[in-house]
């Protein structure tokens, strides 16, 4: 008899996006005359630059004639890409990162909910609260968790983001050996200092734990003194994996690139205390069970570096920074108070009242969509999650119709 | 202190594809001025058909203005895709799948490497023998088999496929849970009869077992007799997920676009023996782990359905089917008995020795890299595997230099 992984029955109610879908839905078919808009979801609204659109062609032309043709690439993706993000995204900033320690993937999600199977079954878990579900969910599936109890699930260290804590929690009290952080964080916006983030390194590198650092909004820092890589922190490429995303960057959200980083001495032991290379792992799982990203897609972010690639995502991104700045101006004057929104696309805002009940009411008077932050864990009830990556105009006209809502 | 998953450890040397990388790049070193020819790995060589460097370009373009601007999609792939999958590949050919039973994916090898995620751990596995290796290697990384011995994994239940049997297997003599089947085969190029195919079927149905079918060389079959999909078959929808992909059927090795069937009605048991729908879980996993394929590459995918492209891939196939022939009528002139060939890119050959033996007399004395049938399990011993996706003129040139080195 062919069993199921009972884990999977672990899982609370589906995911998040797609139970925010079901109630937009709910509304537009009961309002189809309304419009909706979407401030929720962290999905980009502007054209890919147009350096990567003019790359993106190029690659697909060369699909079109034999002597230019490429069949199945290195599954860790092309060395012109490779090396393009070592030298500009690690090399400038002073984090010694070489080109072979660069997976290039099709999704930072992809690549988060997969690195968990490299490791054992019996490792202890830390996963901030509010937290991307990914992180918590691809662990369920795995058996590392018991059942879910009042929103969190047994056997995980949950790493509590409060008002109180400015949103960067401190080290665990229990021992933990693999780390999940995220900066700028989603949901919250929040930004870590150097010294924040070293204490992180020295904690994993005193207990031989490993952090996960989800970097995917790092584009959006312009706080020249805080870090947009863990690299740029002393010893951290011992412990840590981080992850990296054009989709925030450069638009790719619907254009699928992304890529992980696995230092060399970067290790994690076998039950005798003996080291290996996570990279080595890595790489087994990545050519075992990949295949490499689209070699057009390859060449449209290999674009990104270019001179006037830069530029465009440059742009792109104040774009979106002016928004965030808006909304959370906007926000605050309305009396709520909220972080992030600065050095990063989402603005975490206390709406005192229960999330989903705020987020009925944004989407129900507003026709706004927000991501109601209960969503993401305990520390987020209370909390909603607005997100900049909408044109000029719909943020504008988003915030119109809080204001009115709310005076109403 | 941070673990690493030992079930990493017990698998064996390194993935077959990287192990003949190696050879050729020796062999490459010490003779820089000699051309080698690909006839191993199964990769394309010709373009992507016009019609899909059309669609690909519009794509693009969309992905250039605001007001077509593609963000996330859905994860389960565009309806405009899976809707033309359901029509032309199933529908037309009687087979009853709906387009909400197909999942696009970036590769038929993750897929085929993600699957088994959502059964449980205790699960008795049935592999082809030969074997892709994808099938094996995830399921030990998944901690299901014991350790390697001769060759093959403890646990784990070996399919023959040998000339005696003419390399169908027959039904294992003890039973499993989860059968893996691939027809068009590879490595061997052997094609299953309806009647054959109907054996496993009734198996599955009768065990509760659940067949993973891998399809993705369907579209070589041209004997109308034959069964192009699983779902031709009486009551396969209960029992079967069934794999394909647009590597082969389109030139997609380097574009990235596949699919997964799985009917709503195929059901696989929790521990009480309750049925769960293997499209849920599969549902779950794929909009946890996945964010879906590029939206240009699945425009490009889609074009493969439109009159022009449905002509242009039969055009395509037909050269490498031509090919496939010659390779098979030359392979027979000078001796060797063969398999495939027919409805199939593949022609396993006996070349009566060592298949790494063969191997490396092909690549020193002829400049011909095949893959030796030994790196796909222990029925592979003796046999190597030629592709036919080359280009006729690289095709013949192989040939001559094989039937030269032999004479030599």
């Amino acid at each position: 008899m062919i069993k199921i992984n009972e884990n999977y029955l672990k899982l609370q109610s589906s995911y998040l996006f797609i139970d925010i879908a079901r109630r937009v839905q709910a509304f537009q078919t009961a309002h189809p005359d309304k419009d909706v808009i979407k401030m929720g979801i962290g999905d980009v609204t502007q054209p890919l630059p147009p350096a990567c659109i003019q790359a993106f062609h190029e690659g697909v032309e060369e699909m079109a004639n034999a002597e230019t043709f490429r069949g199945y690439g290195p599954e860790q993706g092309y060395a012109f890409l490779r090396e393009k993000i070592a030298q500009y995204d690690f090399k400038a900033r002073g984090a010694e990162i070489t080109a072979d320690e660069i997976f290039v993937s099709d999704g930072a999600k992809c690549d988060n909910g997969n690195i968990q199977e490299i490791f054992a079954q019996d490792i202890r878990i830390a996963v901030p609260d509010p937290v991307y579900p990914v992180y918590v969910d691809t662990n369920v599936m795995a058996g590392r968790t018991g059942r879910a109890k009042d929103g969190r699930y047994e056997g995980l260290v949950y790493l509590e983001s409060t008002r109180e804590n400015r949103f960067i929690p401190e080290l665990p009290s229990e021992p933990v050996d693999l780390i999940y952080l995220c900066y700028p964080n989603n949901p919250t916006g929040a930004v870590i200092t150097r010294e924040q983030l070293k204490v992180w390194v020295d904690y994993a590198r005193e207990n031989r734990a490993l952090i996960l650092y989800d970097a995917a909004y790092e584009s959006f820092i312009r706080d020249p003194g805080l870090p947009r890589s863990i690299y740029e922190i002393e010893g951290a490429r011992e412990v840590a994996v981080e992850f990296r995303s054009f989709s925030k960057t450069a638009g790719f959200t619907g254009t699928r690139c992304a890529y992980t980083v696995v230092p060399k001495i970067c290790m994690a032991y076998d039950e005798t205390g003996e080291p290996h290379a996570v990279h080595a792992l890595w790489n087994r799982r990545h050519g075992t069970k990949f295949n490499g990203v689209s070699y057009p897609v390859q060449k449209a972010a290999a674009a990104v570096y270019s001179e006037a690639g830069r530029m465009q995502t440059r742009a792109l991104i104040d774009g979106y920074m002016e928004n965030a700045t808006l909304i959370r101006r906007e926000m605050e004057a309305l009396g709520f108070s909220c972080a992030g929104g600065e050095n990063s696309p989402y603005i975490w805002v206390d709406g005192r009242q229960d999330s989903w009940a705020f987020f009925d009411f944004l989407l129900n008077k507003a026709g706004v969509v927000c991501t109601p932050g209960a969503g993401f864990g305990r520390c987020g009830q209370g909390y909603i999650r607005l997100s900049a990556f909408n044109s000029r105009r719909n943020v504008e006209q988003a915030m119109t119709r809080i204001r009115t809502a709310l005076a109403g």
